[in-house]
């Protein structure tokens, strides 16, 4: 048995959950002293006038950074409330088809039935476990939207109050941005954890001990967060680029104007975007994340070993480290905003880089104590119901401090290839001196390139956890990755702050002092969100693994041979559909970014005195542009992605399945490795130009420069690459998964239907 | 037994080739009615008086044609001799150590052992079949170089030719440059039956009836021919791609000077890249698929039926099934050349088209009448061991019609998506309105989305296939798609033809009139350009499963389980490749022009007189930069892929080894698909502007609006896409299938150390 007992098990993880919430709500408290409200600027006034800075940044910016704050938000809100409103249309209907596939599994039969693992005992009638699997589906769409719609209010809540402080000095707005990342952070990881831990005490009252249905039925919950997340991501991600691609082609490239200029119709539309996309759409994605990581391992770990023998505290060893991750993220964001403090641009990705590594070494000693103290010391876990494998528990740390450490190590390539303080970016920079052509090819280049070490990376990772534990090694390593994804989220996070923020500084007409200091928060924000999601892909590649793992159990697969036809079809069938979902994605911000240059020139061609700054533009056109165009763009990769293992599950079964599933992740997570990295090389080679910090820079630019404009060329490119494409198909790959793990006791008695002919 | 006797077969399949090779020399003969030499210019000089055209296109057209073409010629010819010394450097190492590994596998004994299949009978010891592999190997090296360098001879003595009748109309100079393109196909196909037919024929004077080692041996014959594929298509397509980027970005984007312009320095080295890269590179590719795939059906059958009962008919049914290939593309030729002409520019394309359709049509009777002949009424194959599976002839008619017309299905997507007749090549061009940005998301997009089709013909194809006839239904389902590879190869080598032949007509500086025509025919080159290499990719995709199969065989492997870890990293690392080898390559091309472009900038900065074209440029400059960038830069992604197979199956072993090459096989298909679509769409969506042929395409013109300039930027994108990382890559999911096959026994035997430590 294990050390830690199942009495202390009870409280430490919701002891934990509520720490990291009083931890998020002391953030945003601390965030609150900054004052944006019209009403009390005079004192924040007085205050102001004490600074350096002169005129432009004095109390009338404060009026006019709530205002803007005050648009950014309502539209951010009445988005995503219009997309929940559909969203939870469909996955209504969805839920019901889940009760109704599941229930159908034993023709709706009320009475009990022999185990599929132990067939000696029974077990709860697939009806139950099909109204518990709906219900914890419900759960994890909820707290799916909780975490996106939480992200975005304090987003919106910060990004003001980080421009205001932005006059205080770089240090200090850093501080504003980070905290509130963190707030998102941290609420995310704890409501997760939070919510799941209660479903799972709930459920027991029901199932009692028979925890092969429990866990069976918890996996609804990362299913219903990863539905959640897959809309988020696209839709968010197509109003984002639709937006600022439509606002930097006429604003930048026709007008010559500045970005987020407020004279630039597109401009609120463009920051919005910011909040629903990057911030909404990636906290639902990484909520799925983490819901769906635990899941597996859950799944994994009671039918494979704990659940058989019903140690509790070994079977909660996932929610564990996960309690663990919250309170080691919480140490490591205080070196952040207490311990040290910036004083200079250059520290903060310095700053950044080193919370990541803080919390992996931190998270090391974690692991190591979780383990010796919620494992039993030696075990057993059984693969595919073959023989079992005798596991240590410092062997199941290995597995989990694996995916840890693979994971720092693509953050960092991630940053090695997206920042513009190595050679990659600056290469890409320098081929604009050629042109748009040469910058694109070197991007595309890059981005090819950028995936070779995350690559063998997780394969390094998946063959380790895999010969320590099987599948359950798997879905640690997955845990372990996501294990500080307060951090992660936090660091995320604060690039779309600080980019609203250098946003409302533009608008608001602030001094141009203010702008460098956003202009360089967002730089380091465009590298730490391609690290985020480079994060997101990693754990989403072995997430999928593990739960495809559950999936062949759960289907009673005990091989998937490539050389069988069926797997083969499915496989390169799968291996399609990523590009499959890119072509709808891109196309979409494609046409969705055209009809927003349609309507912001016809603003600037129809409304007089626009281009002087004397008339203000029509907003809340291109808001809506924006939210239209996603809303109904989102439905058919949306559909793609959740029909296509229902459909090919039911007309060509199991194996088809497994293949599909395989295929879709070895190839999804190049190219999601790809697009991340080549969009945010790009974004990040043309803010090099832009700031022009050495001689070879300066050679290149300055703003307006040939070399330049094609760096604008790039950059939008990538806009849909990095933002809606790319890390739309982690979820791709993640959902697909858990999809057919939810399904497969349906597909295993009803599909196939194709080949049963 | 067959109803074809022994001895018929013996004659049939050499009296194909001859045929084939005599076609191809009837054509080059009738070609060659066109003078071109300058000396004889005289009287053609006449003949061209009379014509309608006046001044430009008179006797000194003629002249300039001829300097010209001897221009293009000589530097083609010298990079292809630099080149295949290089390759014979590298290739003669390799042959050693196919030699020296093969010899390995039973530690270099002359005796001979009991046979791996048929354990009851005794084979050639491991160090004779060595000797033989090697020996075939070389052949197949040999056959490949000889297809590129003849194609490109004929290519290069044809341009001009279609120049000069481009005089008379643009019907006599399509059927100048599809006869240049038959003689291309035909002698390719035939060469490569004659020499794997007395390959086999000698082969047998020492094995006689033991045809297990006969044709292990035979594979060395494909590893051959796709070696100098892969080296011929990354250099050539490095080469050529360098020299168009960088004549087109300094040329037509700074200099504002057409294509092809006589002062662009660049010129010359562009036009010899068409025929280094888009022939003679090709022609080996094609050569490579053929070999490869004849090879697979053969070495699949040795093992698991004919050969086993030693009918000899039955075992030649892949190059009885190659011979019939040859006489229906003959008659499918005389379609295009005599039953018909062309009187109109809009013609061209459905021509070409219908080439396609006439050879599917008549080749699928072809293949009834061959199965029905040359096939046992019913005979069994044999899955890995397993339990045989019956087989009717018509079983196999089904099998190789499939290929065939998933072939078929193939290149009708690609045309879809490819040609500017269509709505998506028109959206892309649209989608120029607003600016190069959105054409390049656009067309990345289009690309992605042409996947789909010929993902689900594939997956048909193996399904079926391999349904009737395990891996031997897919080999020949291959040998389907490849049976009308001379008129694939005939429409495909037209295109290169066409643009050199544009290329010389502006430089002649020939009226507007001959350049309009030559750019017809060109467009509808780069048309089937893009279907060559979707069957290309298609045909790839089918052989390298073939000899994934064989290599299972022979590497003694039942099974290739995802679940295991050792295949699921094998399958991930393996996916990944296709984007390390594109990442090489690009940058690769990115690099070359950038020299190009700066050599390009040079001349025009400092030779004086060279704008007014009064002073003639250095020509052989710009050669040398392509030549060197070319060949240094084609080592790397070559040794990529030559050694990956050889490191992992050495390292990991067989299951990795086996997961690396279905994991690049499914990845790489795609990204080879869209490289190649998305190029040729951007190619047409530019010439669709610039040919303005309907309002629609007049309103985003003319040549160097904006939208053209945006176009051209996404062409310029393209060009490595669809000729250099595109093509090459269906070469390196062949050749790491093949070479896997060929090393198979030196792995079973001493390979996988780092798992056996």
């Amino acid at each position: 048995m294990a050390l830690l007992s199942t009495a202390l098990t009870e409280v430490l993880i919701p002891l934990a959950s509520i720490i990291g919430i009083a931890f998020a709500l002391w953030q945003w408290y601390l965030v609150s002293f900054i004052t944006v409200s019209p009403a009390k600027s005079a004192d924040n006034g007085t205050e102001v006038s004490l600074l350096e800075e002169g005129g432009p940044d004095g109390p009338d910016a404060v009026i006019k950074c709530a205002e803007i704050q005050e648009a950014i938000s309502l539209g951010a809100n009445s988005f995503l409330l219009t997309e929940y409103k559909y969203l939870g249309i469909f996955l209504g209907g969805f839920a019901v088809i889940i009760f109704l596939f599941l229930g159908s599994v034993e023709n709706f039969s009320t009475s009990k039935q022999a185990c599929v693992y132990d067939t000696s005992t029974e077990c709860a009638p697939a009806l139950v476990t099909a109204a518990f699997t709906t219900v914890a589906f419900i759960l994890g769409v909820l707290t799916s939207v909780l975490s996106g719609y939480l992200g975005m209010k304090i987003a919106t809540y910060a990004n003001a109050r980080t421009t205001l402080e932005a006059r205080k000095g770089v240090g200090k707005a850093f501080i504003v941005a980070f905290r509130s990342g963190s707030v998102m952070g941290f609420l995310l990881a704890a409501n997760g954890l939070l919510v799941l831990y209660i479903a799972i005490n709930l459920f027991r009252l029901y199932y009692g001990t028979e925890w092969e249905g429990l866990f069976e039925a918890i996996t609804g919950y990362g299913l219903g967060g990863s539905s959640v997340a897959l809309f988020g991501r696209v839709g968010g991600g197509i109003y984002t680029k639709a937006a600022d691609v439509g606002a930097d082609l006429v604003g930048k490239v026709e007008r010559n104007i500045p970005e987020d200029d407020p004279r630039n119709p597109a401009v609120i539309a463009d920051n919005v975007g910011d909040n629903v996309g990057d911030i909404a759409g990636m906290g639902s994605d990484l909520f799925g994340s983490f819901a769906e990581s635990s899941c597996a391992a859950l799944v994994v770990a009671s039918i494979s070993s704990f659940g058989t023998e019903h140690n509790f505290t070994a079977m909660c060893f996932p929610l564990l480290i996960s309690s663990m991750g919250i309170v080691v993220c919480l140490v490591t964001t205080l070196f952040a905003t207490d311990f040290y403090e910036i004083k200079d641009v250059k520290q903060i990705e310095p700053t950044l880089k080193r919370q990541l590594i803080i919390s992996t070494i931190l998270m090391t000693l974690g692991i190591l104590l979780v383990c010796y103290l919620a494992l039993p010391s030696y075990f057993h876990i059984y693969n595919l119901g073959n023989t079992p494998r005798g596991v240590h528990w410092w062997g199941l740390f290995f597995c989990v401090a694996v995916g840890l450490w693979a994971g720092l190590i693509i953050g960092y390539t991630t940053e090695y290839f997206t920042s513009n303080a190595y050679s990659p970016v600056q290469d890409v920079a320098d081929s604009c001196r050629t042109g748009a052509a040469t910058n694109v090819i070197f991007g595309l280049a890059l981005g090819y390139k950028s995936v070779i070490v995350p690559i063998f990376a997780i394969a390094v990772a998946i063959y380790v956890s895999y010969s320590v534990a099987v599948f359950y090694g798997i879905a640690v390593a997955a845990l372990g990755m996501l294990s500080t994804i307060a951090t992660g989220l936090a660091i995320d996070a604060y690039g779309p702050i600080s980019d609203n923020a250098g946003g409302i500084a533009e608008m608001a007409g602030m001094s141009h002092t203010i702008r460098e200091r956003t202009d360089a928060l967002d730089a380091a924000g465009n590298t730490t969100a391609a690290i985020g999601k480079g994060f997101a892909i990693g754990s989403a590649a072995l997430v999928s693994l593990a739960l495809f793992g559950a999936y062949v159990s759960r289907a009673s697969l005990t091989t998937v041979d490539v050389l069988s036809a069926r797997v083969f079809i499915g496989l390169i069938v799968g291996a399609m559909l990523p590009y499959w979902f890119s072509a709808m994605t891109m196309k979409s911000v494609g046409k969705a970014a055209l009809s927003m240059v349609e309507e912001v020139r016809r603003q600037f061609n129809t409304i007089p005195g626009l281009m002087e700054g004397i008339t203000k533009p029509d907003y809340a056109t291109c808001v809506k542009i924006s939210t239209d165009a996603s809303l109904k763009e989102m439905i058919p990769p949306g559909a793609l992605v959740m029909l296509t293992p229902l459909i090919v599950g039911i007309l060509f079964g199991v194996e088809t399945l497994a293949g599909l599933l395989a295929g879709a992740l070895v190839s999804g997570v190049q190219i999601a490795i790809s697009a991340s990295n080549t969009g945010g090389a790009w974004d990040n080679a043309k803010k090099y130009i832009e700031a022009g910090n050495s001689e070879h820079a300066r050679s290149l630019g300055p703003k307006g420069s040939d070399a330049h404009k094609a760096a604008v060329i790039g950059d939008t490119v990538g806009d849909p690459l990095k933002d809606t494409s790319g890390p739309s198909l982690n979820i791709l790959i993640k959902l697909m998964a858990v999809e057919s793990l939810v399904f497969a006791p349906f597909f295993a008695a009803h599909g196939g239907l194709l080949f049963k002919i």
